[in-house]
């Protein structure tokens, strides 16, 4: 079901790849014909369908460019130009297009195909990408780079930025910087109306009415041909018709914004209309100075459900098609409760109960399960866009007028939030919860989106109090201890089917550790998501004659070690495990703490994760690797527990 | 020297404080006359050149919102409605009217008044503030916490922010929400064509052209009459008309961008004419939705000097006026040469050798000391305006075009780009090199400023190399060390004078510590500005007959166990020094480090600045009090020795 303005899909071809095989260098497609280019457009969209018939991956947002990376690969030469891909979830095409259609399916595997753009897979891609807004600062600095570097090279440089990615501010402080230097930059604003959820704010609006604006090209001509045709008004001093033209521009075009800004704005241009897009961007190749090209696109063009539901399909569970090829048949749907839907269900709790209570998204009402929140809570629930310093910032705000806000933001994202959960939160001492979801390894999206610095970052600050739920039944239990605590409290559960360990569990107290059993020959401490690991683990080892303690922390700041040194100093080996980088994490702050108490800790194991970025792959294999699953868990306490005999 | 436009400042009082004593509280401006109220403003002008000297304190952006400031609390009521003043190094004239005139004189002196914003000082601060660009996300918080908890009372909200913060990316996504939620907001431009430096970028130019437009109320009703008069053009459809009203108004006015952004903008008008403004301001107070008043003032405004050249007079030393009190008679600038001044030396070296090597700052070319630099490198010296996190990926690009960039930015202030330090530099493993100024105590300055966390967030990261300079000579070494290392570097310098420690400094190699001397009677290892501390330490506690050795670490990250694991586990006592919180800091690392290779550390006493925020003051006194002066590694030194003897 395409919108007028847009064409029609080719449908799949009857032989499903034919051309796209035949494509092992962007250059191949110089000899194609503009018949042999749509239908190397459908057989890349076969490959989309394809590929999420058996793996969740990104699916709407790369239906919507296949033609855009076509039109951008035949016009450039990314051997020495430079492409950046915002957020980088919509690399798909692009990935097909530069040599990588033979490793296709192994997308999203471990050891296979990343999601994103990766330098290690293709000189194509050069940065890592993950994390929203940033491609306009990198794409000016590659050709600032390139100029110094290069000099006299002319190597163009190109970013390609989303909707939902340009109300981040970073965005516009390149676009700030950008206009200052005047570098010859091409910014493509890939307008699908959409972030993962539908778009919000001022900006929204404002692109609500520049999609339907009439053509501008930025030449300026017809308006000057315009301005004569307007009669001087009396009024109007000599200063007010130099203003004319500007004013004209605006008459014909809803660029006015980023030309406001110091940038050149061509369009709005269809996306998906090749022959078309290609000559705009041949023509824009050679417009100096820092352009601003809108193109309209379609997220999950050419494949009508996604196109029709393009959030249940930005990410969709895997699926089958029909006969057709055309309609969904089934999707793999998982009735698995997740720790996101005990932390939806909590919060939605909160907000029935207290009035003050508010919550803010960035853009992740969909990821954070906060539909029905929204739906039955909608003066006090918040969608900031992909604006997550603001959002910090904003409930700060809300917090010093004696709101009670949470914070719902994804724990890798809200590192860029970090100097505001500084100054706005925590320097103020304010009562803002931040509930940290993906908090541990996000599996197949990688090293932008797992969350394993938290435990980290938000020790850092003073007034700050950091917990991690020993459990999915926790998640409640600590929100509202948090809202009724006086300063900023944080919570960070994984991206994974809920566990529950079954206890009587004591209430949550400011800086008080769980010990959920005793036990003589050894102490296990599980941090947050750990602790049923170690529950386990201390299951095996007493079956092996291993009687050994488990502690639930709880919190990773204050360290209760009022609980823990007493336990430490008699255990005869001590392992601390977290699902954070060793760094700085929950064992340094029980290393610090302990150093300061005089509780002796050179008995004392680290499991975490190492000082390296991980690589995407299945959550459980890579905990695995790092010893943080029970049996690594077991493993390392039998080794604990032999080199004591051994010493002994 | 007062600009055209603006009125020229009323002469100080013969009498110097007739108006200003009795002014206790805001209300207390209620019965006065226009003449009285602009005696007011002489007073306060007389007042905050008296304070300046004595002590350096923030001067020309007091000296350009005095009339702002009374025209604000002469129009609202700051006891329900709120006020945030962005940056906040502005708000003296807002101290002097609200109470706290007796105490001015204690300006930031230690327990004296802060030199920002300061709730624990007055209800009518709501924030501290010093770092830039959060007023607008705070404001709007407040408003929709206040909607909120105080339904029906219809508080008003007014951030007030500076031309040279409004470039900051949070400041835009803070727009964007509050066009979208349409709450009252009123945002007052505060335009001095000024941050601390000279205004740079797209939005400069923008504003350069929207000060000399004719004054728009948004009203609407003019533009609805102007477009009555311009006859219809053939070519014209339905559609192009109705984008008539907004083209025209552009025609009248300079604030299309943030209409565009759907803000109602009214400006610009005269920030010194007291009656007009706040007139202004009491019509504004009744406009609903989100507000921009641009409000032009002059930085320095009523004292010439200031006026004439703000960069100077920002924070200039204290000053002795003449007898006309008009002019500066003496300014007691210092010839001693602080750490800033070795850091910009290096990097004007560097420049000189490499044409590779380019350097960003934030708006900070004069605090960072690059005006030689800028000037002799224009095309290879970036400041980016206060938006460091593009400043941080936009090095990322340049970097990874091959060339070689510098991030000169405080400590505090590059927490604004923790998440772009992650994505766009340590994650591709990019040699961008960091310059953290102003790591540690800022002094006067306070908490907002001090740069206590570097150590500790800096290091979060895999593939960051992070280094301590231990004395001002290593700066040098350590940067060019940076640039020849394929990966990202951080090097961290305090704002003081310069120290050397008098040797035979062996050469930066990655990872290795310094082994300054060695000793049988204990270990300081002084990270950083600690080094010639733990030197001086050491010659103390020689004199009373203990032996120490002294280690400079150089590197926070990695941390030399070869070098460090035998000394330790040698040493009688182990003392570990560092200008940062203990939380997570070089202190913790060693912890960890010591734990990971098996070297015992219930003999290390670590000495950092404790889990908390730390308010102004010297910042001699405030290493004293944490013993991080020789004195108190003397102190603590002899108290782990004793306790050893104890012991044995």
């Amino acid at each position: 079901m395409c919108r007028p303005r847009l064409p029609c899909p080719v449908p799949p071809p009857s032989v499903p790849y034919d051309i796209l095989p035949r494509i092992t260098d962007p250059r191949d497609l110089d000899g194609l014909t503009d018949a042999q280019l749509e239908q190397l457009a459908g057989e890349i969209r076969e490959r989309l369908c394809s590929i999420v018939s058996d793996r969740a991956a990104h699916f709407a947002s790369n239906l919507g460019v296949v033609e855009l990376a076509i039109a951008l690969h035949k016009t450039f030469d990314f051997k020495k130009d430079r492409l950046i891909w915002d957020t980088g979830h919509q690399i798909y095409p692009h990935k097909l297009l530069t040599g990588r259609f033979p490793q296709f399916d192994t997308l999203r595997e471990r050891g296979g195909l990343m999601g994103y753009p990766n330098p290690e897979e293709s000189d194509y891609d050069l940065f890592v990408t993950g994390h929203a807004g940033a491609s306009v600062s990198t794409s000016l600095g590659l050709k600032a780079g390139d100029d110094l570097v290069h000099p006299g090279e002319d190597r163009k440089s190109v970013a390609v930025i989303g909707d939902g990615a340009l109300p981040s501010g970073v965005v516009f402080e390149a676009f700030n910087n950008a206009a200052g230097l005047q570098k010859d930059l091409l910014v493509i604003l890939n307008d699908n109306e959409m972030g993962i959820c539908p778009r919000v704010g001022g900006l929204a609006s404002y692109l609500d009415a520049a999609r339907t604006a009439p053509y501008y090209d930025g030449l300026k001509k017809d308006v000057a041909w315009l301005l004569n045709k307007i009669p001087v008004v009396g009024e109007q001093s000599t200063k007010l018709l130099s203003q004319g033209k500007d004013a004209l521009k605006h008459f014909l075009h809803g660029g006015m914004l980023f030309e406001e800004l110091g940038f050149r704005y061509i369009g709005p241009v269809d996306g998906h209309d090749l022959k078309s897009l290609t000559a705009t961007l041949e023509r824009v190749k050679h417009v100096r100075g820092p352009v601003l090209l809108h193109v309209l696109t379609e997220k999950g063009h050419g494949f009508r459900p996604a196109a029709a539901d393009p959030v249940t399909f930005h990410t969709p569970a895997p699926f089958k098609r029909d006969d057709s090829g055309q309609e969904v048949a089934e999707i793999r749907t998982s009735s698995t409760k997740a720790y996101t839907d005990y932390a939806a269900a909590a919060i939605h709790a909160a907000l029935t109960r207290d009035d003050r209570v508010a919550v803010m998204t960035a853009a992740m009402c969909q990821g954070n399960k906060l539909e029905t929140v929204r739906a039955d809570f909608p003066t006090r629930f918040f969608d900031t866009g992909i604006c997550e310093g603001h959002a910090v910032a904003f409930a700060g705000g809300m917090a010093k007028a004696g709101a009670r806000p949470i914070v719902d933001i994804y724990s890798t994202f809200l590192q860029r939030s970090f100097d505001h959960i500084f100054q706005e939160v925590a320097l103020q001492n304010l009562p803002v919860t931040f509930m940290m979801d993906r908090a541990g390894l996000c599996g197949p999206d990688g090293a932008t989106h797992h969350g394993v610095f938290d435990n980290s970052y938000m020790r850092v600050f003073p007034n700050m109090t950091v917990m991690a739920p020993g459990d999915a039944g926790e998640i409640a239990a600590m929100l509202d201890f948090s809202l009724q605590h006086n300063g900023p409290c944080s919570l960070r559960y994984p991206k994974t089917a809920a566990v529950t360990v079954d206890r009587n569990a004591p209430p949550i107290v400011h800086g008080k550790a769980e010990v959920y059993e005793h036990g003589a020959d050894g102490l296990l401490i599980g941090c947050g998501i750990m602790f049923p690991v170690a529950v386990a683990a201390a299951e095996k080892l007493r079956e092996e004659g291993l009687d050994v303690a488990v502690v639930n922390p709880r919190f990773v700041k204050p360290i209760d070690m009022d609980t823990l040194g007493p336990l430490m100093d008699e255990a005869p080996w001590v392992i601390a495990a977290e699902e954070n980088v060793v760094t700085g994490g929950f064992g340094s702050a029980l290393l610090e703490a302990a150093n300061a108490r005089g509780v002796r800790t050179d008995h004392v194991r680290l499991l975490a994760l190492p000082d390296e970025f991980i690589e995407h792959g299945p959550r459980e294999e890579i905990l695995a690797d790092f010893n943080l699953d029970a049996e690594g868990l077991r493993a390392t306490a039998l080794s604990l527990a032999e080199r004591n005999v051994t010493a002994a």
